[in-house]
């Protein structure tokens, strides 16, 4: 009866992101800053703050540059943000950003409906941001989406991750973040595929997080089965904001309340504070438009009234 | 990197019984029916049924006689109801009931509000029942609440838990569920527990059966965990109907659609037919006043949009 856990994992906020980015309601530039500021204070060691993609094509996040020149750097925190091209990477670097994040996909489907591009095209355009945040000293991180299944093709084979994996590696990121697009993946399925990058590619776990979308319910199975392979690096989102683009209706990002529940209560360090997390969630709740769909905090706020 | 699991499970239907107990709507009688036979056809081994309580004490289950006698009995398939004491056992008997089910917890303060009675009178009372259940050959689970924490004394003592599960054996209850009443527990918990029971009191795997609550999100991952140290039989609840009453608008039962999709994506037989099961929820749902839990049953209501 012997199943282990790391003794600490680091938790990566993606709901300033990530999160409402998928979410319809705008949010105001202001709330947008004081929930990022809320989520750095109350421990997240990782907040992914916004994207610098083209204000045209998603006006929700046209103001990057403001959200990262008023939020309280604090020095135990990184802020990540997004960068599609070389052109959003100027514009960062403008802001002062630190670290960076690129997005591609294992599936070609997905990619070319995604960002119209092939999947070498994706990384090809990586190349000069890369460069550029190398020699500024700003680290990447690499979003594979469609890890574990696409809305377009079903089933991905785990070779062409490790493939994209491999090649992003190869360019210089330093983290892969393995996402559960459309939530999916199982146990089982999250374990053969760790197994392939850890064992097979010889991937140091410490390189790698997973990305689970609650879409099924499987997400909080599927991080423990990860960390039972060696996985100590999560993503989630504050309040599980952002649903599943493709299920209308349906959940999507894995809620932050209910994965370091799950974490603190296995005595596994996160550092983070559940009742501010809780709050930072709660101050943002009425510029969504519907209740945050984490289960932690959504009883949390039952037991409160 | 060996993490194994067992090769089926069975599933324990609790919908009709313990989850529309703890629905606020009061659903018509045919329409129960129905959904018992929905979830027979559907492949669940076993379906409780109902509850043979006071009346007066449930309204919602003064039809107990009528379900039990209008229902068809698949010869695959169990239909367990529950039983508080004597008078219910006669009643069950007469309406042809083969399986009963009895209900006591780990924390005295739980029982003292849930039944008026210690744990130990609350075992006397089963005595009789158990006694007379065994002359008809009629097999008897026996549930344990709180198991993994108490909504007035808190944390539950393992040794407690383990008191009332060799208790219960001894009196002939052939299996135990062991419920997390108010959805607290996480899987380094929900190992230990089974640990003690499994290996130090050495209780076959094959008479223990866990029942989670998702109110903070952590069922599957626990199912899983339970899983791994040899647990094969889990209780949850179609469309996860039965919130938490200690949390009233939180999630209660772990939904069967989200655990049986996690187990058949992970090659582990059940014997359930997925689109059949959420077919049966979508029958009860108009009578709710909300719609299911299910993250699964949510997705797939979604993309038929």
């Amino acid at each position: 009866m012997s199943v282990s856990w790391p003794e600490r994992v680091r938790v990566v906020e993606v709901g300033p992101r990530d999160g409402l980015q998928n979410e319809k309601a705008q949010v105001p530039t202001a709330e947008k800053i004081r929930f990022i500021d809320l989520l750095s204070e109350a421990g997240l060691p990782v907040v992914e703050a916004t994207s610098f993609v083209s204000p045209r094509a998603i006006p929700q996040l046209s103001d990057a540059s403001e959200v990262m020149q008023s939020i309280k750097l604090l020095e135990s925190v990184e802020y990540p943000v997004l960068v599609p091209n070389s052109k959003g990477m100027e514009r960062a670097l403008a802001a002062g950003v630190r670290a960076i994040a690129v997005f591609t996909a294992a599936s070609e489907e997905f990619t070319r409906h995604n960002i119209n591009a092939t999947i070498a095209q994706s990384l090809e355009n990586f190349r000069p941001v890369i460069e550029l945040a190398r020699q500024e000293g700003v680290s990447v991180r690499g979003y594979i989406s469609t890890v574990f299944g696409c809305p377009y093709e079903g089933q991905v084979a785990p070779e062409k991750v490790a493939d994209v994996a491999l090649a992003l590696l190869e360019l210089g990121v330093s983290e892969l973040s393995l996402g559960d697009t459309i939530g999916v993946a199982t146990p089982k399925q999250v374990i053969e595929v760790l197994d392939l990058l850890l064992s097979h590619h010889s991937i140091p776990a410490s390189q790698l997080a997973v990305h689970f979308h609650d879409t099924r319910g499987t997400a909080l199975a599927n991080v423990l089965a990860a960390l039972q392979v060696g996985i100590t690096t999560v993503d989630s989102s504050a309040g599980g904001l952002g649903g599943c683009p493709y299920a209308p209706g349906a959940a999507g990002n894995l809620a932050t309340e209910d994965l370091v529940y799950m974490l603190n209560g296995m005595g596994i360090e996160t550092g983070v504070d559940l009742e501010k997390l809780v709050a930072a969630t709660r101050t943002i709740a009425p510029f969504l438009g519907h209740t945050p769909t984490s289960k932690y905090y959504q009883a949390a706020m039952s037991a409160s009234n």
